[in-house]
């Protein structure tokens, strides 16, 4: 690097007899260094006051084979090692404790020896080895610069090293480790990605095309039309049209000749009188309440996601082709593939979108809407809070219906049921007569 | 307004023998009926279908007085009403069912008359009737053009009115009201506003100030970074200094005989024995924790909604002080005092805000961090978290060594009870002993 400014000491640190563990920094550059409070200290006074022994005797990098589900015996263990003298070999352990155990955790559930975990990445996981989950762990533990580095010093002593180190330093040895794996990653999210976007965008599709062709929807606004300037005067009546959130407050207008009976209500009493046809717009629009919860801004996020994944694959693909082909290294062949089939999927999607963003569009302006301004999931969710409300509304007016009838019915019943009792009460009457008379029945 | 196109037929909608209630449409303007559905609804079609008098009937202005709590019993009641012909006189209601029960619900909460809370308008509140929550529910339901359009057609009949109707038509007789409103519920809730923000730019400035001066913190990070270049080696190592989020990764390396024992416990202990004053550190950073609550972004967006609230008024000020001023209307000489002190108050906050963006810059340079990226909640969190983890840490330490202290105590006690016992056995053979011999005891 560059030579040190005027200001920075040349260290002379002392060197432990041998490797301790790592402490997992993040060391600031020398030119960053200028102003700060780092030209104020001097570790090296700090040597001079440490007991730089002990230091390494309580951090030596080898230590006692880790069981790691043993830890509440290993302390127990540990006395009995120090004082018989240790006849086991200890392992070398530099990574530091924290990713260390994350990292035995992985390859536990992995059940993967280093050599198996690096054939499945070459083969590109031909085996299906490699569940996504997994994958998804594996990309937390990519071998960093300095871990390479510092195992590289211990490669004379690869037995020794603990499970984690270990693995760390296999992997390093694959060349890409880390864009092989996500490539590998990529392509096995890639089905489900796809699975999960062009539902969306058929649903928007298919949404404009059915608000764009309801007959059944153009007759019901306007009736409403209709009522609105009936009943709205001055600057708030004569309307030729009106926005398409009005429709959800055609139910804030209440009868007041009862309570219960809103404008909707009514409304929907006239249309099953009169327009019987309209109340068909609700088969229209099918497709609407599954386009209210499409979010337009996640969506052309994750399209944006895959476009650029493919794009980082398709990188990766072009430096490995340039490569020598070696044994068993199936990314080229098994990559090459994947990009064919993907790429047409892909625009397959893309054209799908912008088919639905000119459908969308055109819908919008049909409602006389601002198309900037106006999201999917606004402009279908108006439709959908209408059609539930349509939906409910119809309900209470067959519920009231019932009652009514209900009541007629009983109504009707008592009428009758006091005619025959006054039948009978004249008969009684008549006969109690009759037998005082002895002769014929008065009518 | 503009001829109509020549698509648009003139309209001839039938007029209502008495007012209606309103329907709460948005209505479409005429320049944005070109190209949307709306070419092709014709309204006029619907009147000669629709029941006109039916829905004259139904959705009437005027109805029996509404005493909204006894809405299950109207329906009663209304019956009644209709067959003996109504004596009561039927109040107008033009407002839409929805608004108007809000509205109502506010009405009765406030307790207090139309000429009350004009009143209290005028007088920016003198007497204090109108408390900050009820402000906040008075700004929802400020009268909008389309409300006064249809009230003004009735104001022969403000007797008649529906409270809400009222209400809404008394405010809008008010010149400005809504402007007064937001400008009155603006000064109420200053004091408290500004009360909020203050501490929160205090605590960046004074954690600033600590973070910079502490010279325990400068003692701790030259011993810790002594530690690190003595553990690390290669390029890891060689360090002259770190970026303090590394203090949070000093317990991720474990001891490899004691795995209880992290790099942070074993720090502390020997800041105890070599380094007994850098443990005062946590002494030097007292306002740290508060600091790292402190979010940026929304103390600046809360600063620029102050700012913006303020412009506002003096804005209706100015407007205010070019009219006569009329008898009761204390705006101006109330509004003229507050914004005195308000401005006052602000730009005092102004100050200390820049003041403590500039010591935070300091702070944040002098650790060698980008200025432009960080924020000082991330910079105060790293420090208030490894100030937590520390203390946690000397705490574990305490126990260990009290633990530790116990069983030597312990220990030692079996130790003398065993010694005693010892004694005693010796004494009692002894005793056995002479007695046989009759003689001297053996010792």
């Amino acid at each position: 690097g560059a030579p040190l400014g005027p200001s920075l000491k040349k260290k002379n640190i002392p060197q432990p007899s041998n490797a301790l563990k790592s402490f997992n920094w993040s060391k600031l550059a020398e030119n960053k260094l200028e102003g700060t409070v780092w030209m104020d200290v001097d570790d090296g006074r700090v040597f001079k006051i440490l007991d730089l022994k002990d230091i390494e005797k309580t951090f030596s990098a080898y230590q006692r084979q880790q069981d790691f589900l043993m830890i509440n015996n290993s302390k127990q263990k540990e006395a009995e090692d120090d004082t018989l003298g240790s006849k086991k070999i200890k392992e070398l352990s530099v990574i530091d404790g924290r990713r260390a155990q994350n990292c035995n955790i992985l390859l536990s559930r992995l059940k993967l020896s280093n050599e198996e975990i690096k054939r499945a990445i070459l083969t590109m996981d031909e085996h299906e080895d490699l569940p996504k989950d997994m994958l998804e762990q594996l990309l937390k533990f990519v071998p960093e610069k300095s871990d390479v580095d510092l195992l590289e010093e211990h490669k004379h002593e690869l037995d020794r090293m603990a499970k984690p180190d270990r693995f760390l330093y296999e992997m390093s040895r694959i060349n890409h480790y880390q864009q092989r794996l996500q490539s590998l990653y990529f392509k096995k999210k890639f089905a489900e990605r796809i699975a999960e976007i062009k539902p969306k965008i058929e649903a928007l599709t298919k949404a404009s095309k059915e608000i764009l062709h309801s007959k059944n929807l153009k007759q019901l606004l306007e009736v409403v039309l209709a009522f609105g300037n009936y009943m709205n005067k001055g600057q708030r009546g004569n309307a030729y049209g009106f926005k398409v959130s009005s429709l959800n407050k055609i139910a804030d207008t209440k009868s007041s000749i009862d309570k219960n009976i809103t404008l909707l209500h009514y409304l929907i009493t006239i249309l099953e009188k009169k327009y019987p046809k309209v109340l068909k717009f609700q088969d229209d629009l099918q497709s609407v309440s599954e386009a209210a919860k499409v979010n337009m801004t996640e969506l052309e996020k994750d399209i944006g996601n895959l476009r650029s994944g493919l794009k980082s694959v398709e990188s990766e693909l072009d430096f490995q082709k340039k490569r020598p082909q070696e044994l068993g290294d199936k990314f080229v062949s098994v990559v090459s593939q994947f990009i064919a089939v993907a790429s047409f999927s892909f625009s397959d999607v893309e054209d799908s979108l912008a088919e639905a963003k000119e459908l969308f569009l055109r819908a919008v302006k049909h409602f006389g809407e601002d198309a900037g301004k106006m999201q999917p999931d606004e402009f279908f969710g108006i439709f959908d809070q209408f059609l539930q409300s349509f939906t409910e509304a119809q309900q209470e007016n067959e519920n009231i219906r019932k009652r009514k009838e209900e009541e007629e019915r009983r109504a009707k019943m008592e009428a009758q049921l006091k005619e025959q009792r006054e039948k009978e009460r004249k008969a009684r009457k008549a006969k109690a007569n009759g037998e005082e008379d002895g002769g014929e029945f008065d009518d």
